[in-house]
Formats: C-alpha cells, structure tokens, sequence
C-alpha cells in the first residue's frame, strides 16, 4: 500500500521466559513456536502487506546482526540501531525521523517483534482498515479484545464509536491505563469498553512527530537533528553523544497516556504477547496428554504418564508421573516451574540480579 | 579379631539410580550421601574392625581401578577383578578361594558396597557376635527387621532361636523368599518371623567352600583349580578361559537357598539398600522444608516455595512452586519425577535398552 511502512520494534530483552530468554538473547531472537524466531515471522506475518524495503526495524546494538541474517531480504539501512536501550520512546523516534526522512508523507505501523498472533490474516485487514482511520491525522492502536481480567497489560478505555471501517468498528480513545489489579481489571473486563493495550498503533509520520513535538520537546528536537544529520559522515558520533541526553521513556507514558486524537480498533486476532512460560504453553500444540515438548529432545525424550507439561530441552528427558509442570533445560541453567507460577520467574531473575550473578541474565 | 575378614562385593551395576548410576559409573562409586564413594563409605564403616590387609574387594575389571583409588590403604592384591560380571556365585566363589588360600582359618564377612546404615557402630557389635556364631561352621545371615511390606527385598524366615550372643537373638533360618507381592508381604510382616535378606553374610571359609562344593560342584572345582593357579605366571590367562564356563548365579539361588545350616541375626541397623531415589530422599538430611538439594548446584540454586523435593544437579537450578518431585541433571540426561513414581525409573532404562539407547545406560 502506498506510502505505508511498517517499524517493528525489536528492541526489548524481556526475562520473562528467562532462563532461555536472556539479555544476550532476547525473547524476539527464540524459536519459540516455530522453528526460526519470532522476530522472522513478525516479519514473514507482514510481507503480503508491505515491501522489504518499506518495512523497518528499531534495535539495540547487540541484536542488530543477528536480526538481519533472520531477514536478509530486507536492506540493512532499514535497520536502526539505538547505541543502547532507552526504553521504546527515543528508539521509535529516531526511527520514525528515519522513515520521514525517506518518505514525509509515510503512514507508519508501528508493530511488535515477539508477539505472536493467531489469526495473521484477521491482523493484516485491521492493519489495513487502521492505515486508512490514520489518513486523518489520528493516532489508531489495536486494542485486543480481553478473554479474562488480566493483570500484566495496560488497558484502553473506549469512547464513543467513531466509525466503521470494513468490518471494523473504530472507536475514540478515552483514556491509556497501566496494569490494573485483579478488582480493577475484572469491572474493566465486564464493561466491555476496555481492551488490551498491543503496544501496536499506526499513524501518520506527520502526526507522530508532531506530537512528539508537542509532549517530548527534547526528544524531538535531538531526533529532527540526527534526521538533518543522517548523512554526516560522524552521524555515528553524533548519535552516540545525543543516545546520553535522551530520556529513558516509554511511548505509552512520553505520547499516549498524554495525546488526544487517539482511536482504538479493538480486534480478535488471537494475540498473546507470549508474557510467561503459561501463556507460551496454551498457544503450543500438545499432545493427547497435553503435553508439549520442544528442543532438541523431541525424538529422544521419554514421557511416562505425565500431563499438561511443557519441556524445552535439547537432552535426553525424561518426565515420570508429574503434571502441570514447565521445564526449561538451557545449557547453564535448569529450571522446574509449576505451570501456575510462571510468573514468579521474574522474581528470580530480579534476585539474581540482585545478588550479583549477572552471567545468569 | 583374628583370622575374620571383610569381604566387599562391589561388582554391581545397579540401574535404579539412573541417571546417576550408570554402567560405567554404578552406584557404590557415586558420592550420594557423603562427599565421597558410597563404597569408601563401607569401607570406612569397618576401619575400626577389620586392618586394612584383612578387607578384600570384589569387582568388576571397569571399576578396579578407580575403587582402588577410593581406599588407598588397602593392599592392591586384595582387589579380586572377575574379568566380566557372572552373577555374585562365581565372584565370591573365586575371592573366598582366595581369602582361603591365605587364611585356611579364615571367617568372613560378606558386605555390600552400596547400601546405607545409620548405625554403624551396632552393625560392627552384630558382625562380631556373627563371627562367634560362625565359629560352628554355620553361615550366618544378617537379617533386616521390617518396618513395612516392602515387595523390593528377599525375605528369610525365621524358624525357632539357637541362642543369644551379646544382646542379639539368633535363630535357626527356616527358608529364604524371593520378592513376595504385596499380600504375602504384609503376611510376612505381621507375622514377626521374618526378616529382610540384606545380602550380607558371615561363613568360615571352610564351610563356604564346602556349601560351594555340595551344591556348585562346577564352580567349586573351577575356583579351586583357579586356587592351585594362584602365582601361575598364566593365571590371568586361566582365569579368563575359565570364566567364560562359570554358571550366571546368584549367591542366593546358589547356596542360601539349598544349604541348611543357616542362622539369620534380625537386626535394625537402619540399613537400606537405596534402591530409588525416594528411598535415598528419606536417608538425606533435609532443610525445613522438606528439600534436599546437593550436587555443585548447593550454594547455586534458588528454590522458591518446593517442598519435600529432592535435586541432584551441579547447575544454577531453580525450581518453583513444586512438590514431591525427584530432579536428577547429568551431562546428557535430565530426569523429573514425582517421588512416588521413583521405582519406575526403571521402566525407562528398560525402554532405552530395548532401543538401543546404550549410551545413556
């Protein structure tokens, strides 16, 4: 679609499939759930809809080589590489200076390199519907329709309908909240106007620096100079001692909780931001005992009356008489988690860090 | 005490400990409750009763070595290697040969290098009162009170009491059992009479010799060949050419079950035979919350809300919100099983056997 691009934010070093997720190897570079990583099929759900050259990706300096042998089809110089990690606000901006730059009348979706969605097709007409509501000058996200009161996402309240577009029904934005608890989330849930913030929204590159114009001056301000300055030959230089000033802030708290001409396109499309060992489980295929085993040990594994257990391993493994287990058998690490608290691996990443074991993270 | 010896039965390749235990590594050589061998703890067990040149060994040709290194300080001559595994019959037919030809007087103490006893210093008052009663020519048995139906064990029942020596009961050995089911277990329990066959031994080596010549006249000849053979500068040569004819028997089908002069001791030594890793769990010192952690992983490990779990790993190990689970980690193998399930782990060594898995063996 003409002047349509898309800027996969691909940037984050989650540990909440730790141990395999680690900072050396973010979540988006695992072969999760299919056999290449999930960053390639962020890709690969998108190529019907988008050119190479117009699809975009935001990294860290750590991911960036990895990253482009996953996608060799797409020029190296769409990839920008934040010197180190400033949280999603500086990298999309110094990304979106980058796409206007090329193209001043670009429509951008911004999109996620980690999630996984089961409906692709479902996904790419709501990108489509989206690209046109974001003509207008509006700020569009996808909201995701909530199966149950979770508590590890923000939220979007809807407002009025503004409109429908396909079989799509648009909504005004009222109001951008972080991660309710448990009561909060279950009114949010039986409102019906709540959806699940994707962290996916498409908008004009006109509107989108605009308002970061509006609501972060001085990242706007360093970001328009790197874009005059792109073709310096110390641009590196130059970005390297500006990555200092910038603050760290994420683009919910720098543009969204703050901006006005926000709609929200709440969509089904099976999505799951793959947030902990559980939730990876339910999106695998398992077998007629529920159990799912990956890695390298899937034909060298014995599984005796074992039950909706998830096994990443490479070794011969073998599981007898338990259930409702996650086992992640990473080469320095081993962890046993019951399927109920996967949650708590973040609070072992957070004592590790604590306690100075940094070669575990 | 003069002319009594210990002799070591250290040949076994038990698979119940798998992964652990394996072919080349079984369990008498693995550090599973002190830091060094199970064997050099039996050997140490003794220390105070035996002299280092009264303690023989007997093993097979892949462990000499490496037992050897565990107890230095006995003689290297008084290691007797079978060239191959043939059943406990022949190996301690040719070492008791041996034992003779030094000590025609000799009285002997037939242990096991694998198994566990909590009270050691009662074990050594009961082999000194065996050693007296074995004066008679009887072959005298220790057996083990039972504190459940255990269906794991060979059983020796009791006929009526032949005397008291220090304050153990001897009695007459009216037969020996093999693994009863579960019934006949309960039956033997409730009846008081019988005791547990630990394996472990007592016989003047003139009257073994004898009971060898009675009932396995073909091994008895073999070894006493073997015997006469000694300091032939082709002993070695004559051993294996005969070794290849020695019937697969155990000592139990051999002679215990045959002979007649039998007195068993009943004794409560604490002793078991760790035949699972749930029966190890219960022998391990645990921390107040049911766990038992060793390996390197000891001072490596987080373990949040697991209860009465046992971890043998020398890997960062974090288990999560589990319970009653058994998790061995070796180079090649991982194993997590419920503790209740322990006894199958056999299953599974059978099933990688049959698909000629030998590696992991």
């Amino acid at each position: 679609m003409e002047n349509f691009y898309a800027l996969i934010a691909a940037g984050g070093h989650g540990t909440r499939l730790w141990p395999m997720s680690r900072a050396k190897v973010p979540k988006q570079m695992l072969p999760l759930i299919e056999d290449h990583s999930m960053f390639r099929t962020s890709v690969e759900r998108i190529s019907d809809l988008f050119a190479p050259e117009d699809i975009f990706v935001v990294t860290g300096q750590d991911y960036a080589e990895e990253l482009r042998g996953e996608v060799p089809h797409i020029p190296a110089a769409n990839f920008i590489v934040e010197p180190y990690a400033k949280n999603t606000a500086p990298a999309l901006a110094l990304a979106l200076a980058t796409i206007q730059a090329r193209d001043p009348e670009a429509i951008v979706a911004i999109l996620t390199a980690d999630h996984h969605i089961a409906d692709p097709d479902k996904f790419r007409r709501v990108l489509g519907a989206a690209r046109q509501i974001a003509q207008d000058g509006r700020i569009v996200t996808l909201g995701i329709t909530p199966l149950h009161p979770a508590t590890g996402y923000g939220y979007i309240q809807q407002g009025p309908p503004i409109m429908e577009v396909d079989d799509f029904t648009v909504y005004q934005s009222k109001r951008f909240t972080e991660k309710p608890d448990i009561v909060r989330a279950t009114q949010f849930l039986a409102s019906g106007r709540y959806s699940w913030n994707s962290g996916m929204f498409i908008w004009k590159v006109s509107s989108a620096m605009s308002a970061f114009e509006q609501f972060q001056p001085a990242i706007y301000a360093m970001c328009t100079y790197l874009q005059s300055a792109f073709s310096a030959p110390d641009y590196q230089q130059k970005l390297e001692g500006i990555w200092d000033t910038m603050p760290k802030l994420s683009i919910d708290v720098a543009i969204m909780e703050k901006a006005e001409n926000i709609a929200v396109i709440p969509v089904d499309i099976g999505w799951s931001d793959i947030g902990s060992w559980s939730s990876l489980y339910h999106i695998l295929p398992q077998d007629s005992f529920g159990n799912c085993i990956k890695g390298d040990a899937t034909d060298n594994r014995v599984i005796l009356d074992t039950r909706d257990t998830l096994v990443y391993s490479d070794r011969l493994t073998v599981a007898i008489g338990v259930e409702d287990i996650v086992v992640v058998d990473t080469d320095d690490v081993l962890l046993i988690c019951h399927k109920d608290r996967t949650q708590d691996v973040k609070q072992v990443v957070d004592y590790l860090k604590e306690n100075g074991s940094e070669e575990y993270l």
